[in-house]
């Protein structure tokens, strides 16, 4: 065993971003949660959904038809709990935090999901805006969230996602409080990652997107802004899972927010111009 | 009747470039048919396959699983022949000309699919290189197939895509002979659009992606080099007939290679960074 494996079980490791992929997989495989928001810097992060094949086309056309929210970066065969983008992965057990739902009502939050798992189940890997939060620390935007080791805050927003099939549901977004001076370069930077949510779907008034209260996230952490900052709304990951308690599909399971599975994908790959 | 639908029907007419979306498929509705290479300046052309429903999910998994030659546009509800892309566009009549498939085998090329039609068809609109020629042309990239009026050439590479369920088949590329010292804006100009297949996969010698002559393309014309320049291939939207025929679904209908269909999207909106 070396010597990262011996660390406590911490919430937030002040040496977590230089875990390599495969051990944070091996922590969290071996009980350790968390959120995962600067966690192995430099490879992408990602959320998971899986349906029952029978629900898997209508959450694929889903993604396809709401690309900013739901950035598919894979889909396995049907059963399988291995995926392309993590060498020696498994789905079930890999990720910090699960969610099972039923009928669309949450049922369990296990650390991992082998009591849980069907031989039916397709599962979908979706971009994580955590991806990109190294590139805008490399343009000198701060994250507010990293600074305070907290979870970033997410929100259900009032804007629906365009339909597919027997799935509807609002957007979910994450926000970042960003200094006015470095507002150009979060947008630019994200932008040219569109495999993880791309460019930010608003900027300023909260309530442009039915959020009332910043400090009250459906998901996360509050975060501190400073007080010049503004606030900036990037889509979000757990749309899927907004998706599954307004569409109430028989079965799914779903990362826990913010406790995403990390793969062995740098996030340069996903850049593009 | 305007003065534009006056105009006889040529096969690459001097002035399509300036017809309007709508206008455009007006005239193939009417009968026209032709490339559609430099048609309606400025507006996203697509690629089109219709499937069963029963080979939607496949089709749908083998897009997303091979995003470079089957970056999705927009996907229709089973039965449906119309688009988000378009307003008023009716897919069974608005393109030039159509590839109607039996068993993997091409078994007509009419003008309109209407007599062909099922109501248990899912289409794919599939963005199209046609798109970012006019970002290379106004960065100064000359386009040599646009200067003599030719359809784009279009080859079957030895590259197998990554297969999804009963889909599988090679990679078809698009090639344009690009001089060196405009190179770098090629590969920049397309990169920054990866909903229409983004930058080439490969530049230089055809050998690599399996071509043996670039004078025989397997689908387009042929097009004259400069003796400088460089081929430059771009992933193709007609990738998914190249699975159609490798993969043989009872049925399917295309567009004819070449022959798009013409949105009323701006280029500018696939546009990231």
């Amino acid at each position: 065993m070396n010597r990262a494996d011996d660390r406590p079980l911490t919430r937030v490791d002040d040496h977590a971003h230089m875990w390599r992929p495969e051990d944070a997989r091996a922590r969290f495989r071996g009980g350790l949660s968390g959120p995962t928001a600067g966690c192995a810097a430099g490879h992408t992060q990602a959320n998971l959904v899986s349906v029952p094949a029978d629900w898997a086309y209508d959450t694929l056309l889903f993604c396809q038809r709401n690309p900013k929210p739901c950035p598919v970066l894979d889909v396995t065969d049907a059963g399988s709990f291995t995926t392309v983008l993590a060498d020696g992965a498994d789905l079930r057990t890999d990720l910090p935090r699960y969610r099972v739902w039923q009928d669309g009502e949450l049922v369990d939050e296990p650390t991992d999901v082998l009591a849980h798992w069907r031989e039916d189940l397709v599962s979908f890997l979706i971009g994580c805006s955590f991806t990109f939060e190294w590139a805008l620390v490399e343009a000198g935007v701060p994250i507010r969230h990293l600074e305070h080791g907290r979870n970033v805050p997410m929100y259900v927003t009032g804007r629906q996602c365009r339909p597919a099939g027997r799935l509807h549901g609002p957007m979910v977004v994450s926000m970042r409080p960003v200094p006015p001076q470095h507002l150009g370069a979060a947008i630019r930077e994200s932008g040219l990652l569109p495999a993880v949510h791309g460019s930010p779907v608003h900027c300023g008034d909260p309530s442009a997107l039915g959020i009332e209260d910043l400090s009250r996230p459906d998901f996360g952490d509050p975060v501190d802004a400073e007080p010049d900052d503004i606030p900036v709304f990037w889509a979000c990951g757990v749309t899927p899972q907004a998706a599954v308690t307004a569409s109430r599909p028989p079965f799914a399971i779903t990362h826990a927010p913010g406790q995403m599975f990390i793969t062995d994908a740098r996030d340069e790959q996903y850049r593009v111009g």
